[in-house]
């Protein structure tokens, strides 16, 4: 219900708001476009908010933890434990999240959607659908019912956000072994084979990328995930995590509040979300490239454009978090720049020289 | 006096400091190098600074206002006048640099250094060498006197702000046409043909395009620039405000205060500063890629990589102010991230099945 009733509520950007906020861009005291992609994402802010001069009030940076049945196969370089592990530091602001989130003046909200250990940490939200997924080199790595679920907390978690005021989201992740079910969806949704989505994640050997790639083509002989259905590619190759913020990118949309893109693992949620309902793509803001190869594939896919190459691969919404400083600074822009009329400078449109066309 | 001692000033990255940084860095909560960018910046800053866990205090924009007498072969779209008449805009807070400056929590130090125009703007330091440079296209832009005195004015416009307990500087620049000795700069410097390195500034039209490229050429046949004086180049076919900017670098370098590169103006004057003291480039940082077409050959000069990929291409110093965030951000990580063993999570180092070599 939750779900269908969010997916329903997914609206256009509003067109009359973009032609505001471009028209006041364009007029500022600088040449048309010269501030390249921040007069773009202040357009783009006008269209999701449907303010013709957006701001950029409380942020919140939504992090989900979830483990992975595939971990079995060795994919990874790390043990499971360390998936809950991190959270304390995630909570406590020592850890890359932690810092960034409070650099960004966000508040950080972790959820254990799916730890596979029984553990209970103080400042972690409990919402557990189910305690790591199945294997997906092997089966399923949920139900059909457990991604609805899933992907409805998620919905639920940003809900509260937002009605506690929320206006800028940040997508991030947790999960050993969770860039193989993404670039599991990634191949599924995008049509690529194995061996072009599946990279070194956390910095793997030639023997275990190899042993990824096998996992990756086997979850999708095993699974055959249907391009067409976003949620049976979710609960076929997917995660509790993933679920849980294509979930997070759904309520965005639905409310009209702009969501921050990390890495890979929320791209793959990104992917999700849009494959559930296209129209969440307008709502997207791409924070980085992530130094994960496959990366690029899924922005092109999300037709989003990345704001920083600076090669990071941690994951947790660094990138995203460290990107919401540059979404403020394009609404400032907006706003608190003069245009030539208010200012008195001479309108270099005025002068004829400009570029021909 | 003051040119030579900053000169003589400029010491080395401190090899110490660097190797301590980068070992914390290796031990934090993450996979070792999966913060990319941001982790280099760090180790780099602890270079520059002396410091192993280097944090970023006050922050300082400084802007120089000057104009080109090579405006007279039509080689820009704009008035001369708009060089001045932008001014109250950037010290009001109200311009593209105004607003963000203030978004970075930076001071704004605007100085008119060469305007032509015979004009006092309250809250801009008037520290004139001269009004307005010679078109470079029949002849020098300046003396070898002009070109130091310029340069020892923007060494003690930055000294001033570092004496302030300015941490953290950025470079802005503001001046009609001078893409056009910025492009001559390139040139000179870096052995290339005028077409490599002419593009269209403020949005040109090709036949402006075209009068600024045979500009370019004759500003080279005529001076003569000697690629192995820095200051030959700079008196010849520079800038009074691009002469400044180089003498800021210069006292950033000697006094170890890491600099922030903006697009191609400043990037010209870091070119200058490079030319006249090689040691001087360690201590710069880019901030982003230009949409100006040279830029990118002005970095590999440098041997500095960008952070910012947004087309931008307005000057000012906004891509260095909107990357003065970022640069506290990698301070911050290496700061105020804990270690494994500070947090008792499993060192990935240990589990031996991370990426060989």
């Amino acid at each position: 219900m939750l779900l269908k009733q969010t997916v329903d509520g997914i609206g256009e950007l509003d067109r009359n708001a973009m032609a505001q906020a471009r028209e006041r861009m364009d007029n500022l005291i600088k040449p048309p476009g010269s501030l390249g992609q921040l007069e773009q994402i202040a357009v783009k802010l006008a269209g999701i908010t449907g303010n013709p001069r957006p701001r950029i009030g409380k942020r919140s940076v939504i992090v989900m933890a979830g483990d992975h049945g595939v971990v079995e196969e060795g994919v990874s370089a790390a043990p499971q434990d360390v998936t809950w592990q991190m959270l304390p530091a995630f909570v406590n602001g020592v850890a890359g999240i932690g810092v960034l989130a409070r650099h960004a003046g966000a508040s950080i909200t972790v959820v254990d959607i799916g730890v596979a250990a029984d553990v209970d940490i103080p400042g972690v939200q409990k919402r557990r659908v189910r305690s790591g997924t199945g294997n997906i080199a092997n089966g399923p790595a949920m139900t059909r019912e457990d991604a609805v679920a899933a992907l409805e907390t998620g919905i639920d978690v940003a809900l509260a956000e937002i009605e506690r005021g929320a206006t800028l989201l940040a997508l991030g992740d947790m999960g050993i072994g969770n860039t193989t079910p993404s670039s599991a969806i990634l191949a599924a949704l995008g049509g690529y084979s194995a061996t072009e989505v599946t990279g070194r994640g956390t910095m793997i050997n030639d023997e275990v990328l190899e042993r990824k790639r096998r996992a990756v083509d086997r979850a999708l002989e095993v699974n055959r995930p249907d391009p067409a259905d976003g949620l049976d590619v979710l609960s076929k190759v997917g995660g509790l995590e993933i679920a849980g913020l294509a979930g997070v990118v759904l309520a965005c949309a639905s409310r009209r509040v702009p969501v921050l893109v990390d890495g890979f693992i929320t791209g793959a949620a990104a992917l999700i979300a849009a494959a559930i309902a296209p129209g969440a793509k307008q709502f997207m803001l791409a924070s980085h490239l992530s130094g994960e190869p496959g990366h690029r594939l899924m922005l092109e896919l999300l037709d989003l454009e990345p704001l920083l190459y600076m090669g990071m691969r941690l994951g947790e919404g660094t990138g995203a978090a460290l990107a919401m400083h540059i979404v403020e600074a394009a609404c400032r822009v907006l706003d608190e720049m003069v245009t030539f009329q208010e200012a008195g400078v001479m309108d270099l449109e005025e002068e004829k020289l400009l570029k021909n066309d």
